[in-house]
């Protein structure tokens, strides 16, 4: 390359947010038997949702509308809300990496918790911001003190928490919430990470209609909806936030197929309700394994458990040994969530076989025989 | 909004780079009977990319392979390059956004020719950039000489050129690209938007072995593929530039669907050869409908035809006169292009409707009567 790229560019390490299933199949040399590490909906799509690709997939050929208008309206409909007060991007990822690039300068600080969504991260990076991070308490939940006073001494542009917590499934409190964007600098943004909010009840979920100017709701098709393949999130804020991304974002970038099923799986609120049945079920199954193996578990508000293992070193092994018996669960780096091993709600069979595993490792963590055995 | 947007964006005023068929239908309340005004292929998608979608749509669950190795991969082997060459992102759009990003600081140019793809404006703006534009010449050509001293004279980081050229379908000679290569500043990168590349001979165009280091070329499964709503292209660069530009992209931007379509559409080189044929064919159409019509057309390598009507105020009726007809085509906005309307090769009732259409309204225009008819 004889092209000199930016300054933040060349200053930009290699750095990947994550790998998929697939990729780390590849790497591994080959498949998982239960993949529950990427909180993946395994118990869709909506058969609305790949119903429309007969039809939607004749006209591919043509470019989608780039303004999502359809979409939009639906969702906008759907909440009460107005259709300039919603925006669609390609998925969560997508509106972080837009959020950063229109709020925060070169220099500027995002605050979040110590272990939060790495793609966050990336893109505050490449965007030559700063990321503040706040420790988890001991007890694994998300310090909202801690993160308040973070966001005044950095002069936090963004503070980024996920609601249901991502990962460990907390949800926060409505009240907490509110008391925090009460607090917050009202030229911070509160990027709320709502990836999981539909396997909340909505009684206890904050509710549609508490908004702030500075409080942003970023939604995806790729958990209850079970479109993760497909690319599409949302997200809901003041019109004024919407219409700003509108100026910076890529408006041919989200796939006509996949704004088509989003809008059927939008619809098909009966597909959604056995999705969240499910996943309750699934929830109360994984906390029933965690008595049993007499190790701890979180409660949890999302589509996976976080397991409590005690001590990191432990949770090491275990990982380890999830990987050698071919399931794919995710094992937080930072501490204290380093004790923690997350695991997605899987279907019956899947959860079963964890079950398995996760009581023989445990047996022999207990007999000091893990090492060995894996 | 309370939040304050970076100094760019608070700048930056609202810009729509293009609107699709289907927001114009929107826009104007009826469908187009004719669609021939954004590139569109009218010959597919390939059976091949439809049959993945079966498969492929029961795993929309899961994320997709976010290194897109499989794709780069056969794309490589395919032209004989490395994968490390290669990249893969959200069309051309999506690939033009990086670039701008990843090479242009707020204040540096970029040049391009008056009338040359509106999304790059777009990012060249969103990024702080500056766009200087060379007009065509008066016979529709790149000015090779003035882009040239343009980059010079600005110290551009980017100079843009489409080969097959858009609007006007010209192939710029690879001897004479070689040359401008040659010539250029060695830290400004030559971006060869080459989304329309399948539809010129081999033997004319600029081999795939020509690959200096500053040379990148853009290319789409929009066209020829027939996949525009798939929102996917790709880049063979240098392997320094693919590196770079994956430390800024979005990891996940890309459909899961889209990416397996593309992998099966590369592979049906029969129904590509087809729609090559099918669009060569329709080519000669559109040059002899205008022989017919006693108006001029320039010579095409692409999947579209410009006419020229010889004066501006005589394309606007006629682009005027086709609006009416329900004929969506494009009339490109500066001088000295605004003399051609550009009409995309469509199926032949397409192009006789077209015909039809096109030789009343230039009767009417001879006869000084085309406003009152349309």
């Amino acid at each position: 390359m004889t092209a000199r790229p930016t300054r933040i560019l060349a200053a930009l390490e290699a750095m990947t947010p994550f790998l998929g299933g697939k990729a780390l199949e590849r790497r591994r040399g080959r498949p998982y038997r239960a993949r529950l590490g990427a909180n993946e909906c395994l118990f869709g799509p909506s058969p609305a949702a790949l119903g429309v690709l007969g039809a939607s997939s004749r006209e591919i050929g043509y470019y989608t509308d780039p303004t999502h208008f359809e979409l939009r309206d639906r969702i906008a409909r759907a909440w009460g809300i107005e259709t300039a007060e919603v925006g669609v991007a390609e998925g969560i990822d997508g509106l972080l990496g837009l959020f950063v690039r229109g709020f925060v300068e070169p220099g500027d600080s995002v605050v979040t918790s110590l272990g939060a969504y790495p793609v966050l991260d990336y893109h505050v990076r490449g965007y030559g911001g700063h990321l503040v991070y706040q420790p988890y308490s001991t007890t694994g939940h998300n310090d909202l003190d801690a993160l308040l006073s973070a966001v005044r001494t950095h002069r936090a542009k963004i503070l980024f928490l996920a609601n249901p917590d991502n990962p460990t499934g907390e949800l926060i409190a409505a009240s907490d919430l509110k008391a925090l964007v009460g607090q917050l600098p009202e030229d911070c943004l509160l990027l709320l990470d709502e990836a999981y909010v539909e396997f909340a009840k909505d009684e206890e979920a904050l509710e549609v209609g508490f908004r702030p100017p500075n409080l942003v709701r970023l939604r995806t098709f790729s958990k209850a909806y079970g479109m993760a393949g497909a690319r599409i999130g949302y997200v809901i804020a003041d019109s004024g936030i919407v219409q700003a991304l509108d100026r910076i974002r890529l408006h041919f970038g989200v796939s006509k197929l996949s704004q088509e099923m989003a809008l059927a799986a939008f619809d098909d609120t009966a597909f959604l309700a056995d999705v969240i049945a499910q996943t309750t079920q699934g929830r109360e199954h994984y906390q029933a394994i965690a008595r049993t193996a007499d190790i701890g578990s979180l409660p949890s508000w999302a589509n996976f458990v976080a397991f409590d293992f005690g001590r990191p070193e432990w949770s090491q092994s275990m990982a380890d040994w999830f990987e050698a018996r071919d399931i794919f669960v995710r094992r937080p780096a930072p501490a204290p969530l380093n004790r923690f091993i997350r695991v997605t709600v899987g279907p019956r069979a899947a959860r079963e076989y964890f079950a398995e595993v996760l009581l023989e490792g445990v047996a022999r963590l207990r007999a000091g025989s893990l090492a060995e055995g894996s």
